[in-house]
């Protein structure tokens, strides 16, 4: 390590925020980053570490030696901590091990235990109790000790001698009362609180909508074992909208940045649905087969042909969007699908004949009035079916405990186009037979 | 009013959350609402209105006396006032203005004043100050006096005379100093701040990076006129995603409730894209009667037609909605087109080549070498072409500074289905042009 131009680059780090130098550390090449880094006193390198994107984490581990990568290790955050190594492979999580105390080593085996996307996985163990016999005075001083490690100190966590969770005591209030009264007597009982295994991102909308800077997380027997604080909540949130929209799109869930992502992460990413949807398609080219003699008799339909099948795709992706967002907000229960439905297809009937309107004019000047009738007839039956799928498939996926935001424009789309062919054929050759009446192209 | 039927139903949620009493009046019809939210004291009346949704607190109001009003909105906290003011129609605004008292109306209108979608419009100006010549003690003092009616004393900010930001403490630290240390020698000098005009997902992602508890906001001479909280930096961080989840399904943003919205609103929202849609859809019409010889001679191309639209439609959602996210979350910047730019064509190219594999076979058995060739042919091209639409959009979009999420899977697919169309049936032309061949459905 050159120290003398760690120490000149680093300079002009000096007054930064922990989050710029991370960021700064992105944009350098492996080694330099690592120059930089060692340039702070190893408090800090631990903070700037905590906020270094995860593939860059494993970068910077690779270069360094067993004593530097323990000493960094053990100066972070429990909760950045348990986060690193559970995203390390596994040669280097034994490189970490053995440099932490045992406490430590415990503690995030622990944390690192709890499955991804649970509570228990972006909680943290840096948190102060209280016992609520302790004053206000003698509660203020175990703070004042405790504080400077603790993540967050405005809201303190009361247990019992098992370590239930009884209460929660703001610093405020500890500051405000007479200094002789009891912590049991200043606490608010029954906290808010979330489960281990509960989903991160239920745990996070708790915050959200309860505005707390915090919140306990308790085992099955009320115990405490961690904190969630609202950062790793805002995270977790945003971490999840990024799915959804990644998912929506038709592809795989990618963890990584997309501008730094592997070529072939991102090929695998998106191969799958891409597959799956070529047989989906096909399943128009059936539909298509399956009606030859009325194309062949009647070859002004397949002009219309891509509109019609695209208009269901649009209507169903529309509703599919807006229902796989609700679901995800909580502001439409899978519960909900009865009233959902009803008004789906009311909305879907006037979109329906609205773009019905839109086209038969066209479908008149290109082919005739059976051809505008056939055309107009279908548009509104295939909005209607298009939107009902788009708007059902999550509510169903979800049923099906699967992740409602499957249900991907992509997919909505395919589906919807499939039934798209074969409503406007079948529509038409009922038409024609009906009315012998003939339309050509030319 | 009837207060013993109000008290009655009341005695079930003493002891529940605002947010939770706020979620039960939203189950009842309006006139229960307000019997219930009576029998609740006019502090905590107008904690809980800050949680009812925006549509609801219209309905409320409309049931209130004027003086049931004023006492209401005279409680409730500086931002949610301002907040319920700016969504009211005009002729509740103007009841509402007269029962305040003079300061809580300028400071309201103030708060008002400011665009939707900016910092001003969501921090507030319930927040205490201290002056640099303060000592520990005295801040001390001053913040118990002042704190219960402030949103967030953990961080406190720091003002010279002219109201200039100067600085900020913790109150940890306040709490931990020789109480005659002076606030200019305890505060950090050049506090992280955004500007008031400053977009409100920008300021979110400043909480949610620096991982601080609110963030001070400062006019153009760098005086203090608010704060920013991490529980409004959610709600605007969850209100942003959904409106990009709205557009990228080709629908308008909705910033009310899916489940209760109007059916017209519902309607309006969605109509406008579909019907742009369906005109985008006719230029695939135009394209298939361009080359309606190349189709009557070869009716088999029509068979995957469907399968080959869809595919660059599918591929170039995929890529619009990555591009979109991450454009979002400032993953990726707009000057990086042209990195990405490459990195689409890999992994298109690759994408493309394994589709064409795999729908080849397909094509040999339906129509023979010449349809198979002319198929895989297209899928390459058509998704390698689709992927990079989808990729630019909204890049272009972000250029032409509208919101990149305004490529919609929807737009995207109707774009790549024409140019989609085009390139299969030109192709088609050009090969059997060549070879002379001859390939029929039948």
């Amino acid at each position: 390590m050159n120290a003398t131009s760690a120490t000149i680059s680093f300079e002009d780090f000096q007054d930064a925020h922990p989050a710029d130098i991370a960021a700064a550390l992105a944009e350098l090449s492996p080694q330099a980053a690592l120059t930089l880094l060692s340039g702070f006193p190893v408090n800090d390198q631990a903070e700037v570490f905590g906020y270094v994107e995860e593939e860059r984490q494993a970068e910077l581990l690779g270069l360094m030696t067993r004593t530097q990568i323990s000493k960094l290790v053990s100066a972070m955050n429990a909760d950045e901590r348990a986060d690193l190594y559970n995203h390390l492979p596994e040669e280097m999580q034994e490189i970490i091990l053995p440099g932490l105390a045992h406490v430590e080593r415990e503690d995030m085996r622990a944390l690192a235990a709890h499955e991804e996307g649970t509570a228990g996985a972006i909680m943290t163990s840096d948190y102060a109790v209280l016992a609520p016999d302790l004053t206000a005075r003698e509660a203020i001083d175990k703070l004042r000790r405790e504080a400077p490690e603790k993540e967050t100190i405005y809201r303190t966590y009361v247990v019992d001698g098992e370590r239930r969770l009884i209460g929660s005591v703001r610093l405020q209030e500890l500051i405000l009362a007479d200094p002789r009264k009891k912590v049991a007597n200043l606490m608010e009982e029954d906290p808010l609180f979330a489960r281990v295994d509960e989903d991160q991102e239920e745990v996070a909308r708790k915050i959200a909508r309860y505005d707390v800077i915090a919140i306990p997380v308790v085992d099955s027997e009320h115990r405490l074992v961690g904190i969630v604080t609202h950062d790793d909540a805002i995270d977790a949130l945003e971490e999840e909208a990024t799915e959804d929209f990644h998912k929506l799109g038709g592809a795989v869930s990618l963890d990584e940045s997309v501008r730094t992502a592997g070529l072939v992460t991102l090929y695998r990413a998106r191969i799958v649905w891409l597959v799956v949807l070529v047989f989906g398609n096909l399943l128009s080219g059936l539909g298509i087969a399956y009606y030859e003699d009325t194309i062949a008799a009647h070859l002004a339909l397949v002009f219309f042909l891509p509109l019609l099948i695209a208009s269901g795709g649009n209507a169903g992706a529309q509703a599919a969007t807006l229902m796989v967002r609700a679901l995800a907000t909580g502001d439409v229960r899978p519960k909900d699908w009865g009233l959902m439905l009803g008004r789906e297809f009311l909305v879907a009937a006037a979109l329906g004949l609205t773009m019905a309107a839109a086209v038969s004019g066209i479908g008149f000047f290109r082919g005739g009035p059976d051809i505008a009738g056939v055309v107009a007839a279908s548009m509104i039956i295939i909005v209607i079916i298009g939107s009902i799928i788009g708007m059902s498939l999550p509510f169903i996926l979800s049923r099906l405990r699967l992740d409602p935001a499957t249900a991907s424009a992509p997919l909505v789309t395919s589906i919807a186009d499939a039934t798209g062919v074969v409503i406007y054929f079948a529509i038409a050759t009922f038409w024609f037979m009906r009315n012998g009446a003939a339309a050509g192209l030319g």
